[in-house]
């Protein structure tokens, strides 16, 4: 095993600038990329890649950020349960997983027990923030796992984000904290969405309104930033896009259906962003809750620059 | 008219607090109260007291805080419309009703015609801020009114307040950012008490889960005292209870109604208020929608507690 | 007082209708309508007709068939609280105002009241069923009231309608029931639209899915004729239009906010016809709900008929 | 293969009167049982048992009467995906797989085409009705598949309901209309009991109430039996318990968000299934959502009885 040594398996947006800030922090890096096309990108980041899954075998740390549990459990565990044929087969013992993608507490309670079984560690350590916060450092991440392994993952993290958060010893802590605070977010920009609408609709400046809302009692980033955005209804045609928002509220309500806790708000805010994807706005970030609400109060005048943005988007994708 | 003379009707707990700081700040202050044993404590308070509506009347200013809009129509213009025998008939004409109660727009504007026919300014000017924050006069104003009437409150505003925001001409642009801000409160605890059911219910602690959110995306005070309040499930039999919570969430929802303006995640707070009445907890602070949640969640350790606080309050109410 | 002569207010589409039948039946029926053109039209139909509403005070029946409390109020007891300038006043002690409209139990207690002060009887006798039902005498009629009072009613009743329910003394009984009747057939109609968008989308039958249905556990009307309509999506720009089944639907509302009953079904249904009202559909039968569940699926194909009906109705209004 | 022999697994309370039904019909009828004790009551049945599957290899028709997607995968393709060691690899090519069980489209599709690969029919062929109805011949059977297998099947579905609908030559066809007929009548209680909670906080007879809507405008069994189950707060610690109609209303939320349907109402009804089973009713039959809703509205008179039913039921299991 090579110390110090981070193989990385999932370059996506997030994945290509955290790989990165590991390298910059003086990380030698090593990229498991299906697309060869994208080696020399992530060199001229100082990450160096590879088609080959079996060069990250040698890596102390294995950072996984990927988009759910089936990939992580396919690039893992191998497509197949029981055939041990992905990577952690190939894995050192006392190499550690560090797994930052948002996935369910039951795959991590799975992944944490195969990594176990092998001698390996795992630590659970998804992130808020989206790719600008990654490039700049300023991810929270959530972290649990064991203390030792921790500790080891430290450094890691202090070249990643601005502040870790310790959860537990309990890998499958840190996933559920993360889901809850997307169902969070998830949740304030419905509710944003449907009082913007109201503003709006009775004639009021909805940017005053934000503006008192923020300066008063709903200070931090949500409000600020997200309701600005619904308040003057710049919608993007990026980011964390009405599918993937989806994705973390339905596998927030599969861990509240688990748990048995009912979450009457949380379905609303599910409920609208399947309307949104049926609506045609599949490519807008969740901000776009602030449309289906404003479309449903009648206030249709942003539709058109919006249907536009998504046309953009279409044709450049 | 005596100038700089503040009338003061609606000597709640909120009034009260209010009519002090304007007295304090050496105004002098003439407050209507009902019962004949609440002068002495008024005095002790710099607020001069009387039983007659009639010794208001030639206030500059009359100041109400009461509970809703038949309160304030009763007292302003009668308990029969046109009949004209309120406090607005005996108002000079240039005097200016600063009407800081939380009521509907449907009503504001009828007061502010009513006293515009007279002669006589209406600034709508409600707050956000509990009896705590008013002593302190760290009450957040939302003011609304022709601007030299404003112009003419600014000082009253100063020495209760510790900003005030100017929305507009048109006084009941302030009653619905005030109503629009409550509901956003309302629906913020409601989806506090759900999520935190979850952590609760999977074992995690509801405290670290409030302190990561506070720290990274939701900064605020609704989030952090009150998100504070639902983790420690420490609900308190004061304060402002769900009666109240629902009387404002009721009054938003009508004026959604006017606008046609469908709020689904507001109906659900209001189902829950409800419950929660229906259930027994009047007499708790609406942080107790944590409570229902975590009820509906089976997280029933509580409840003895709150029984307690509940009967205690009944008792000594 | 004229023995077994009715006095009719509320000259709709079903209170036409209903006169006809009353007059049809042997009845000397004296409607009011504030429109003279409709003279010659209510003459053929057998109903003397006339633009002074003290051509009524004889009549020992006063059937009111009017849109909501208001107009029951201003008609019957003047447009001033107190001032008894209304119906009310001129008719003779012993008469009865039979009160079909769909009106609110608070109403409903008000009036029975200030009926009995007068001397005179108040039955409450909503109905069920629409104007084509009333045309064929097929109404359901939900009635409350002195027996006595209900007793003489009954000719009547039966002359309008195929069966009536006798559900107690106290009038705003019936008016409860005729509410939770409007919200039963609301929220079914809201379930339909959301099922059936959901087998439209999976590629199935919708009238294949209605017939099972009905054929098994959902007899009845509601499924049957609202579930056909719904399942070939066309919806009629005319019936019970949306705005007055919001109507209804608020009323219960309040009715259960007043009982502190939450009835989180009933708000999604309040939402939706907010909705369909807000996205242009207020002339469109509620049965349209079926129209929204559809849209929000993303089920548009049939905007385009819905759009011209609508056109139609607002080009012939 | 045998003629006509029919193959049974999934012996439970509706599976075992099912087999019984076919055996009384004449058919040869052999159950695959795993507890032996089974034998003897199965026996006065008519019905043959055993312990071993490879005594169904040759039967022609294999009726599976199971819990969920898992268990049918388990029996018939294997505990592993691919291993092919299930019931199918035993079965003739010819013969076919009766799919009774309320199952996932995806699951019927994946079922269809393995055994469409072995040269097998999969016909699908869930039913509404109870173990009552399922003695009694009265069971509705949704039928579809290839028009030929369910020619074949016909003979086994008279012997077992009294009415079968072909949805289809897809198989899974007919789960989603079961799915989506279990949804109806869960959001139908949950109204029911909404609307009941209020018509008895007013001070209404339920029964009145429920005696009306049926005679009018909501005829079926659904609003006559259950209606008349929530009226009556007789709730039942049997028949179709909480659980049950949680797993189907979850099924249907998972295919409405792979078709990418909202369904609002049906989210309601899977909150409060959710709230039900959180507060220790999970042996209440789903007419306990009427429980749900009476207590959310304070009326909380049959609590008693009903934690005695409850706790009865737990001393008793």
């Amino acid at each position: 095993m090579q110390n110090g040594v981070v193989g990385f398996v999932g370059l996506g947006r997030m994945g290509t600038v955290m790989a990165a800030n590991l390298a910059a922090a003086g990380r030698r890096v090593v990229a498991y990329v299906r697309h060869p096309e994208r080696l020399a990108e992530l060199k001229t980041l100082g990450v160096t890649s590879t088609g080959s899954i079996a060069d990250l075998f040698d890596c102390e740390f294995l950072v996984s950020m990927l988009p759910n549990d089936d990939a992580v459990r396919e690039v893992f565990f191998g497509a197949n349960p029981g055939a041990a044929d992905g990577l952690a087969a190939g894995m050192s013992p006392g190499a550690i997983h560090v797994s930052m993608s948002t996935i369910s507490t039951s795959a991590a309670l799975q992944f944490a027990a195969a990594h176990a079984r092998r001698g390996q560690g795992y630590v659970a350590a998804p992130v808020f923030g989206n790719p600008h916060a990654a490039r700049n450092r300023e991810l929270y991440i959530i972290a649990a796992g064991a203390a030792a392994d921790i500790e080891r993952c430290r450094p890691l993290f202090d070249a990643l984000g601005q502040q870790t958060f310790l959860v537990g010893e309990e890998p499958s802590a840190a996933n559920l904290i993360k889901l809850a605070g997307n169902v969070m977010t998830a949740t304030a920009l419905e509710v944003l969405g449907e009082v913007i609408a109201l503003v709006r609709k009775c004639g009021l400046n909805p940017e005053t309104f934000i503006n008192i809302l923020t300066s008063t009692m709903f200070g931090g980033r949500v409000h600020r930033i997200y309701g600005g955005t619904i308040a003057s209804q710049a919608f993007a045609a990026s980011g964390f896009v009405l599918p993937l928002a989806l994705k973390d509220v339905t596998l927030a309500l599969a861990e509240a259906q688990r748990a048995v806790v009912p979450m009457p708000s949380v379905s609303v805010a599910h409920d609208r962003l399947l309307t949104g994807i049926a609506r045609g706005y599949a490519e807008l970030d969740w901000t776009a809750l602030g449309l289906i609400a404003a479309e449903d109060a009648g206030l249709q005048s942003n539709i058109g620059a919006v249907g536009d943005a998504a046309a953009l988007s279409k044709a450049s994708s």
